[in-house]
């Protein structure tokens, strides 16, 4: 499985039962959470998170609706005996935010904390499986969004014209990668002689807060599914510039240029108390649009 | 009224919808804030406290489950646009946190945050009607309660009696606060020959986190109504001993001590499911004992 549980879908203060942004990727069975805005390891409990589970957190800005929960979710899993190594990325202060509060409460986690400073864009984690990379967005302060790119499954192997041209089957798992195979005749078998391609990998991206900005584009075309920031309602565009942050139709408009499948909408300003207009907005440019609705799994296909 | 409403009552991790410390202290329309744990301002939307009231906030001590919340909360009155100066209380290295934490957003605040430390035990705040004094309790780092005491009413004039000795009327609210009257014939009128005692001031002490230590009766002893952490119940003496915590019995047993006349348990322990054992083992020694539960308000009489 791969799928984006909503945490937090609001933006700023906590309103409407809407709580800051914060959200899970989960990978099979392995969670990644995005952002962590104060309250974040309560909604985990509301909504049967496994905090176990998690081994890598994003933060995309030190804004505090996008990081206030963090320390409250560090000291937690200590508490909870979590033995795992936590891998944080994030702004660079952020290692010191977090290190001074757990210093003067004279606290000892259980477990390895790792805050990795995020300085540039990009590759950030890489397993056999997924890449997790990081692109600049376009905020009040330094930003980063996450890309999480399912790697391209192994080449199948024509098996019958593998052997028809003397590969061994010691060597099955080489070809899988995309390796030639020198026979000892001095012949060489071509991968794509005896192998095709595997299937596209899934992908998925976290725009963050930015205002519109094409140069994402090159970060996002082409993907499953992207969240991307709609703070206000395409008649507050001026405030959305003044502010970076971006409308439904900007959002909207950010899918349809970058061709991806689906689009989450989210990050919503506390003075709508409905998000029905949201979703209407952004299907009139990008039909395949959904708010992203706390408590809600989005599967990436 | 003076009065105290419980916004969390749990201790260290959330659990059973019982959230981390923080309490606010009634009087006469104005709200002190006391401790601060993750999801307070969320708890002051769902209780309709109303945050433009809060001038004055105290934090116990630097654990997290007392103050994760306070920089939710700084930042979203400045979203709020709250204009009124906010005084916080608290272990010096708080401001450090807190600045740092708003320096990095390029937060500017729209009111002015005044940021003391709390170095040893005496007057923290006085008003025309309430004396806020902190006490040292016996924790693991530094921590401090905090007691409200109402000022002794004014002094009641006897008014046929001040005539008589000729206490010019312009005189009287000098004498409510206890002033002898120097006569131009050079007669002494008394204070006391004119006017009774006012009643005695209401009090209330929370006591933080601490464990069973009776010096802290000189603070506490004759008080309207105290808080006294109970993190356990009563078999688990020895772990609230080593973690510098209390029990039940041991929070009663300074209650009744103390010669208070009502007591608030709280700080429950995550491992607890139910609260009925809390109240049961308190009562068994102090009978005018009640659980401190979210969004209920005890008044002090």
């Amino acid at each position: 499985m791969f799928a984006v549980t909503i945490l937090g879908n609001n933006s700023a203060v906590p309103a409407f039962n809407r709580h800051p942004t914060s959200q899970v990727v989960t990978y099979e069975g392995t969670n990644f959470l995005v952002d962590c805005g104060e309250g974040t390891q309560i909604q985990m409990i509301n909504y049967k998170i496994r905090r176990g589970k998690i081994s890598h957190i994003f933060i995309s800005h030190l804004h505090g609706d996008h990081y206030f929960g963090l320390i409250g979710l560090i000291n937690s899993f200590g508490l909870l005996s979590h033995k795992q190594d936590l891998h944080i990325f994030g702004p660079p202060a952020l290692k010191e935010i977090i290190e001074i509060q757990l210093k003067m409460a004279e606290t000892h986690l259980p477990y390895a904390l790792h805050i990795h400073a995020i300085t540039g864009p990009g590759l950030l984690v890489e397993t056999d499986k997924m890449r997790i990379e990081c692109f600049r967005t376009n905020h009040r302060i330094e930003c980063f969004g996450f890309k999480f790119t399912e790697k391209r499954a192994a080449r199948k192997i024509l098996a019958d014209k593998a052997r028809e041209m003397q590969v061994p089957l010691a060597f099955f798992d080489h070809l899988k990668t995309g390796a030639d195979y020198h026979r000892k005749d001095g012949f060489l078998v071509k991968n794509e002689e005896v192998t095709l391609p595997g299937e596209k990998g899934r992908s998925y991206a976290f725009c963050a807060d930015t205002k519109y900005d094409e140069t994402l584009l090159e970060h996002i075309s082409g993907l499953d599914m992207i969240y991307h920031e709609t703070t206000y309602l395409d008649n507050f565009r001026e405030r959305a510039e003044a502010r970076f942050h971006s409308t439904t139709r900007q959002a909207a408009t950010m899918a349809l240029k970058a061709g991806v499948k689906r689009l989450l909408i989210g990050h919503f300003s506390s003075k709508y108390d409905t998000l029905e207009e949201f979703e209407k907005e952004a299907r009139e440019v990008f039909p395949n649009t959904d708010l992203a609705l706390e408590g809600t799994v989005y599967t990436i296909h």
